[in-house]
């Protein structure tokens, strides 16, 4: 699993405490992983006293926590939106489903670093679930619609579409190394990979295509 | 990422020293990684003296390599001869991609601790990019035959399918402890998966379908 690639970050000191306090402990969880960050090393990155933590978090597991929750609220609170709500044709069908992939991947190459985290420590987000949730609904009800071939397996299809996305954040430097490309940093090959996979995903769920 | 599920593996005693150091360093460098590995848990393990390592395989890096070597055999040999020369026919094709995508995943699963440790350390194989090759020219020639469609891109469907199969393995328990199911334990659900997955890159990339 790719670590290399985060950096600590030092917050802006002319924010509060409190926010310093979350943006120098996802750099540390994000670095050294949970059971790997010390809480002296956040509040010296922060530049708090070490009883900051607990003032305002009431723990190291509290700050962890709440960092993890803004993580999720992050990356999927909007293209749940995207998904909110059945498709009312075919074009929108596939105009809201390319937006939802564009706006996931750019959340994760935003919280790459997060991600990289939640993965490693294999931390089970409702959130997340909710997304999931969403996705499989979205598809299930363009099958009803007629838009979506009835049988495909949503679970199937939002499983490979999330494996297919977070991937490439996962994998970035690996990818990178073996094929020239990256995601996080090429704009122009962001854009023609998402399209190859968008015409993959439509292909495999889309009727008469 | 997950590194609970493997175990120390204690070698045959039956088989010959090389054997086993070989099978002992496998799973030694599965549970510790390269730089946690240490020759002497090695060599206990396998029940031979320190110097054994270096008279086989002249240092640890030496054994590592091997090691490493017999795995992409053992992983890629069979697929990458599945899908050695072009397909004859629609049924020939998809036959041929099915035994392919499971022929895949059973050697990914049988050889799971070495796989996890290879992304993990973001290892780089000469027989994977062989395997990954191997996949673009078979859906190449097929797009050349008719069967696939002409503007399909092949190097992501490789890729997409790779992806797919080998998360089911970096992230088993995960899965597990989301959804319940388990490629590796469970076969009728390994079926079941299959089954969609294959439905979904077939209409990915089939003509008429």
């Amino acid at each position: 699993m790719e670590m290399k690639d985060s950096k600590i970050t030092r917050p802006d000191p002319a924010l509060a405490a409190r926010e310093r306090l979350l943006v120098a402990g996802a750099s540390v969880f994000a670095n050294h992983g949970y059971g790997g960050a010390s809480v002296r090393e956040i509040c010296e990155l922060a530049g708090t006293s070490s009883n900051m933590i607990h003032h305002y978090f009431g723990s190291k597991q509290g700050l962890y926590d709440e960092i993890l929750s803004q993580f999720s609220e992050r990356v999927f609170t909007v293209p749940i939106r995207i998904i909110s709500g059945a498709a009312t044709s075919r074009e929108n069908l596939t105009t809201r489903f390319e937006i939802f992939l564009e706006e996931t991947l750019a959340a994760l190459i935003a919280n790459r670093d997060l991600y990289r985290l939640v993965v490693r420590e294999l931390v089970v987000f409702p959130v997340f679930e909710a997304y999931n949730q969403q996705l499989v609904s979205f598809l299930d009800e363009a099958k009803n619609a007629g838009l979506v071939r009835n049988d495909l397996d949503s679970a199937m299809l939002t499983g490979m579409i999330l494996d297919r996305l977070g991937n490439q954040i996962l994998f970035a430097s690996w990818i990178r190394q073996t094929s020239g490309y990256c995601v996080i940093t090429d704009e122009k090959y962001r854009k023609r990979w998402l399209k190859a996979n968008l015409d993959l995903f439509l292909h495999g769920m889309l009727v008469g295509l």
